[in-house]
């Protein structure tokens, strides 16, 4: 079976070169390799929680669409859809939701990181957080979880959430399941290679720092403009020039054969002019961009085409989540009367061992945790700088049972944790 | 214009005899009323929070359907439907989830007693909570503004999500109406004066108490079997008895007219044998029941129409519910591209006043609260035991502004308070 890879793009902007470089272009590329089922769509549904701004989403999705077909993505080898055309995904949402904990949601970084910006303004702890921000983990497991995606490639700063997507997996499928696995459990894909484009300032690229060149919008003229505008040394026409650390350099290499890479910094080095340079520069990055710019134009004035694409894409994907789905709402008991009735044994406990996770966090360090067989945090352990030191403790308290002085905390009542660690020293 | 009232049935057991002369029999007659568009629906998503038994949840939707229906219930004179046949409720959800401050689903009923179990049983504060208790007042919202209903009928430990699906509904109007109202804001109507039947043993007919009078399930024999256990006083045969505070009188009383009635009591007083009256209960309620329980058995017997029934309903509700979602997806910015653009003006801020709410719960105590105009919870008072203290409060707060003596909890931070209470001043 192919391996299903699903990316999700969240409508509260437009793109740049640097996400077509870091994003976009590789993304494309992984969707033509043999084994690879991929599926990309506009998170629009994760734009509300963020952006009320009715215009400013509109125009985002549009212009993503848009962007990612000018940039080569095919929408017959792929699954391309719009978010909120497929209904399974907030009524599978709601089905999660049932089986999630909230202590698990306390834990969410996102929401973690909003209180502490409260606490430390003397508001509220609650004060900056929706609903939306709040549960917004368990819309983004629905999302993979529909098509049981096996990879999902993230920042480093969503890797906990494709965790969290693989706990209430697991739990529906142990609750629901009678031995099916409804649900694969999802991996993330870190992309800690992911390359990284300089923007004008020589930091990354990013809205935020007001530094990004635009990759449509504008036309060429404002793909120079920005271009001139990136900061090199001030060295004059003639004089020899050290490539190397020059913004102008990294996005050049970003678009260059290895040929050019080679001649474009010898021809520095002898003392090829800045302005010079940038023009070069703008001419290899518009024989590439200028023709999907084209297509971006023709497709942002005619949104029936666009909607059209967007429409066969939801078709696609509804034709895989509603059987999904109809299975799932036989299986908790609200399917239609005349569909075959769940069997009265379904909830019939399986007597299974808890489990013991190690893993790493984004911050680098490491952790464990104790599930029970059902699914739920029984204990979380602090970080450790060592993943050795974690394993080491694991391995104690399998043998030994709860210790006090073990760095970690109670998440369920201590009675539980200790019966859950005296099954691994009978087993 | 009609008034809309809905009422939904979350489908986790069966219903007895108490449940009829409650609420079935009431809201059917309810529901024959001119002027009036009722919505019933069976609340199957809703049963998914406190049952995760398929078999039952599935049996319950089924008998439930039934039973209204054999009752009088006619589907083609209200909307009768199953609320997980309604894909545009779960995707509404998400919209108000989007728009709910965490912090109001921090004071709902059901989620405080579930931390306060789990705090006195020493375990942590969300151990018990599931997201699927912690957001349901969203879901609640989410049923009752789909389809604009004016009143619903509730319990008083149900008054509060009205209340919340109100703030949302206000929310959601001014962040996203540019002056449009979308939802109307809903009322609830407390059953206090709600007829509640006796069960068995003279307390309040309730599965909980173990002591219900089954209404359609066991036929004839489990009613006079169930009525053979009503307790009574233990005169015997010709001695007179005392028809008041008699379990078995009041149950005879909600089947009876007036002459009936009178008749039982002169009857009783006169020597009737307990054994003589309970049968002359049986055949008073079969003579009412009978009919209705061989419509129950014909349906039930028979899924295929049941279904058809309540997909005839589910159309009728779809054919309201997904025009406003269409209208609400543009309003928000995830529509079709080629729908009407929301307009670039839409995040214009409004200057209204803020608004104090005055109100009771249903501890019978009296409160107030103060909301500022974009529906964000500013002050929450302490329990008055009179509406004359709460009401002289917000005289007070009005005139003079911020108090730090005034019995309230800041909720949003001073300088926003401050900052509402002035804008009284000045008006």
């Amino acid at each position: 079976m192919s391996h299903r890879v699903l990316t999700g793009i969240t409508t509260t902007g437009t793109l740049h070169l640097g996400n077509y470089v870091g994003a976009i272009r590789p993304a494309i590329e992984a969707s033509r390799a043999a084994g690879v089922e991929s599926f990309f769509f506009m998170a629009d549904f994760h734009a509300l929680i963020k952006c009320d701004e009715p215009a400013r989403i509109a125009h985002s999705s549009r212009s993503i669409a848009a962007t990612w077909l000018a940039a080569g993505l095919d929408p017959e080898r792929v699954t391309f859809y719009r978010q909120s055309d497929i209904p399974e995904i907030p009524e599978l949402t709601w089905l999660l939701t049932c089986v999630t904990a909230k202590g698990q949601m306390n834990r969410a970084h996102a929401y973690k990181a909003a209180v502490d910006a409260a606490t430390a303004a003397g508001e509220d702890p609650d004060a900056r957080v929706t609903m939306g921000l709040y549960s917004y983990p368990i819309l983004m497991a629905a999302d993979i979880l529909m098509f049981n995606a096996h990879r999902v490639p993230v920042g480093k700063d969503q890797a906990q959430h494709i965790e969290m997507a693989r706990d209430v997996a697991q739990r529906f499928n142990h609750l629901y399941g009678q031995g099916r696995e409804f649900f694969t459990l999802p991996e993330a894909v870190i992309e800690a290679s992911m390359e990284l484009l300089p923007g004008l300032d020589g930091r990354k690229m990013s809205k935020s720092y007001d530094n990004v060149i635009p990759l449509f919008e504008g036309g060429a003229a404002a793909l120079k403009d920005a271009v001139a505008r990136i900061v090199t040394d001030s060295k004059l026409p003639g004089e020899p020039k050290d490539p190397e650390g020059q913004a102008l350099v990294t996005i050049y290499d970003a678009f260059a054969t290895p040929d050019q890479r080679a001649s474009f910094r010898a021809a520095l080095r002898g003392g090829l002019a800045w302005g010079e340079a940038k023009a070069q520069l703008v001419a290899l990055i518009e024989g590439q961009i200028g023709p999907m710019r084209a297509r971006y134009a023709a497709l942002m004035a005619n949104p029936a085409e666009l909607e059209a694409v967007l429409q066969r894409g939801a078709a696609k994907a509804r034709a895989m989540a509603a059987p999904l789905l109809a299975e799932l709402r036989r299986a908790v008991g609200i399917g239609a009367f005349t569909a075959e009735a769940p069997k009265a044994d379904a909830k019939t406990e399986k007597a299974a061992l808890p489990v013991f996770k190690q893993y790493r966090e984004a911050d680098g360090r490491f952790y464990f945790k104790l599930v029970s067989a059902t699914g739920e945090l029984l204990l979380q352990s602090q970080a450790f700088e060592q993943g050795r030191d974690a394993g080491q403790w694991v391995a104690r308290l399998k043998r030994e049972g709860w210790l006090a002085e073990a760095p970690a905390t109670l998440v369920a009542d201590e009675a539980a944790v200790r019966a859950a660690l005296a099954a691994f020293a009978e087993a």
